[in-house]
């Protein structure tokens, strides 16, 4: 299992994670032009579920970090100290996240 | 009936729509910036569902538009001219558009 | 554009969605059956994704024919009668049927 | 953290499982019935809806009752043996079940 983490899962992957948070950026802004051109509403409804998958697909990625990284080292640390407070902490700090993306 | 419709259904409340896409798209930018500064993963993870919320609102939103404007609209041409070919495309693209959102 | 329709739009397919969504209590019935025998919950969750995809699919077909038949029915009565008040009303229930299906 | 685990995280609260899934079940087959007696399509949907919301949230207990038992029992044991495999494994295949849920 990883030592010496960085602060968060992420942080690892940072640079890939702020590209393609740009990107998406750039997807919104496209949806604005489209709707200020006052392109066609379908194609503003395709662009926005390409932007939502874009989306889900970052939130799973850092919350794939976020199991293997924080919710693993808060596991490990328990092992050592003998206290599982933090690991219960984390998990359902975990399992609200899933619960607002899905709801999302 | 609407007559004289603009050109599409949301070109009516289009400056409601841009300044809602303005703020998702700063709302995305702020996610950026969580992400740059190390921000702890659950809080980045629910600022990106807010974003999806704010997303499927303005979804819903252009598609209660398109509905009530262009689908209607080729109704009553369709009316007019004896012709559904184009009402049966116009559904036909509003399901397919629902689907691409359910599954986004 | 149909006349003499059946008293709502999936009446035409009943048969198709009646043997659909018995499928579907088989499916949840079997999820039953893995709790039952503590079947790895990896694998149940699964097959509930499965069950909401079949769910989903069923949702988009009832919708399509609902748009198809009562929502371009009550916009021809509208055009013989002169009232929209039941077209904006049917518009209005659609929409609102579609953000609940996004939210559920 | 727990001891002497049952073989799944959901066997404790077994019962309760099954009656909702037992409750589900039900709900489809109102569904159908439904369907047969040709009620309106938007009630339909209305009810398709409830029992997608349902479905979300028993994915959202197991899956919560999986994070706490199977894979911290996982690092548990990985503590001990050292060997991290079954870990990784227990968390992709998480992540993968969450991917599974937010695309359903």
């Amino acid at each position: 299992m990883p030592h010496n983490l960085p602060p968060h899962g992420y942080t690892a992957e940072k640079d890939a994670w702020l590209k393609r948070l740009r990107r998406i950026e750039g997807q919104v802004r496209g949806v604005h032009r489209m709707v200020e051109e006052d392109q066609y509403c379908i194609d503003v409804l395709t662009q926005i579920s390409a932007i939502q998958s874009a989306l889900k697909a970052v939130s799973l990625g850092l919350l794939d970090e976020h199991l293997n990284h924080c919710v693993v080292g808060a596991i490990e640390a328990a092992q050592e100290s003998g206290d599982t407070t933090q690991v219960d902490d984390k998990l359902q700090e975990a399992s609200a996240a899933i619960a607002r993306l899905l709801k999302s």
